[in-house]
């Protein structure tokens, strides 16, 4: 029996430390409409949820001029999410007054649906699983290059949250000992050597120590265009952080033995050659029989992968429940 | 419908490189007998078989006279293992002429009994879950602290093996990119800073800096009576060894959330004490919301735990296979 039928339509809402982005889908991943709005992350709690209340009210709007009933939504978060509860566990560092912030209640109690929330990496692994690059795949983990480094691992059929939704933090695998403090309080964190923060700071010190000028806007689409014309403070840059990177997903390499590893985020938008030469450098810290068949790839769905996955996550719960409700 | 009758044994045979250990068990858990003879690790293949050999015609003479009906065969082995096909994956490198080797082929033909053969820590992990340690928990991850660095990763209610069974070498993750060389080709391995014959190396380091006499034979537990003396070289080994430790312990903690993380091998046995300097490290790199309710905790087996690991095995892919059967 087909539990959700042609019509029912599903919210996915990406929140982000600058944009709120979401759209409205059905099932098998189409995306009927999507737009982006500030997220007010630097605002706090009460500002982010009005923004989200804008944009589920925006979303329902589209649905009923589309023929489309919304049945369910859900929503991506930076930070540990209380799968369960569709709650946040503590702190986020980028999300002004986040902390154990209750999407499900909120969102539940306004707009009368069903809610659930992941992180999300998870979403975005759970995107690229289903719709994108890791499709098929059942031993799989993702990670998103950006502001920070999120990870998702995606093992068997299904997200793999542990015991308590605070696992998959794959950014923050320290990946020296003794290395320098990441933001979470840890040392050495990938997170640490390879986000964009990491990659715009080394660049600025490289141009520096050259005496060279140091231009107003510094980015990695700054770093990846110099590197491209054969600067050598970006081109050290980007070696670096492909070898940073290297040591990373050969761990993640020897630990799951995965079949693909899928790299998304803006950073992975640098194109195929950085994702050749990350692959370079996994192989010298990865075991050989952990990595035969390994495959490593760019993901596929771009910035939309956050607001599939959270559509993918209320559409599979929706059904879920559904069902339960029929036995 | 009980499909294993109290009367019914399994065999467990639990290789290493210089011992092959061996038991008759119940599925239970409880042992009747238990030998270990040399492992022959060294003079390659032929003569490591002709051990299993004599091991398990040992044990099929103690099982008659015990009124015991031996039922299967499990074997732990260090190195990749193919569980579908009961064979070594690659090379082992501290077993000669092991690559390859066709554990199921060669016991299961010449003993005409069912043989299941895995990876020696992932045995050790499910006999600590099942019987020890971590019995009763579903999120766990277990540690072998040896000549090598074992893991095992036990999640829901089976070990986790990854997509071609070469997945849980949490022994080679890197916690340095820019460390020193493992023996498995890569690089800042933990298993390169905190295994046994790592923290020997370093010990007699330490004492020549200092000009101290070298004894005869250093081992890790000299290390541990001199730290527990005094001893300043011996205990920077133990500080060193437990810094590196809560690394590579805190990216576990990262990256699976679990309830409980089970040091074993022979490095454990030094106590409670290092089990808490360990941990203690492990809070430094650990982020807040992963490691809420997170136990670290010695095992409880010790030197069978491979064996019991080995029954355990046999015992539950027995009743498997017998219960497909019945269908």
């Amino acid at each position: 029996m087909e539990l959700t039928s042609l019509k029912d339509a599903f919210i996915g809402l990406d929140l982000g430390g600058t944009f709120l982005k979401y759209a409205l889908g059905t099932a098998d991943g189409t995306i009927f409409y999507k737009n982006k709005i500030p997220s007010n992350a630097k605002k706090g709690g009460a500002a982010i949820f009005s923004a989200m209340f804008a944009a589920v009210a925006d979303l329902l709007k589209q649905a009923e001029s589309s023929n489309l009933k919304v049945k369910a939504i859900g929503c991506g978060s930076p930070g540990a999410v209380d799968f369960d509860r569709g709650k946040i566990i503590g702190n986020t560092p980028n999300l002004r007054d986040w902390a154990d912030a209750d999407i499900r209640g909120r969102l539940s109690s306004r707009f009368h649906l069903p809610v659930w929330a992941d992180n999300d990496a998870n979403l975005m692994a759970l995107a690229e699983c289903r719709y994108g690059a890791a499709k098929g795949y059942r031993y799989v983990i993702a990670l998103t290059l950006g502001t920070g480094i999120g990870g998702g691992i995606f093992i068997g059929d299904e997200l793999y949250r542990g015991a308590r939704f605070a696992g998959s933090e794959i950014g923050h695998m320290s990946i020296k000992y003794d290395g320098i403090p990441c933001n979470c309080g840890g040392i050495g964190c990938i997170e640490a050597y390879a986000s964009a923060p990491a990659m715009v700071k080394s660049y600025i010190e490289k141009l520096s120590r050259s005496d060279l000028p140091i231009p107003k806007t510094v980015n990695t689409e700054l770093v990846f265009a110099q590197a491209q014309q054969g600067q050598m403070e970006a081109i050290s840059v980007i070696d670096e952080t492909c070898h940073y990177l290297g040591a990373a997903i050969g761990n993640v390499v020897n630990i799951f033995n995965p079949e693909i590893i899928v790299i998304g985020g803006g950073v992975a938008d640098a194109g195929d050659q950085f994702i050749a030469q990350i692959w370079q450098q996994t192989q010298k810290y990865a075991m050989a029989a952990a990595l035969r068949g390994v495959k490593l790839v760019r993901a596929q769905l771009g910035n939309n992968a956050g607001m599939i996955g959270a559509i993918a996550l209320a559409a599979d719960y929706y059904k879920l429940s559904a069902a339960k409700q029929q036995e």
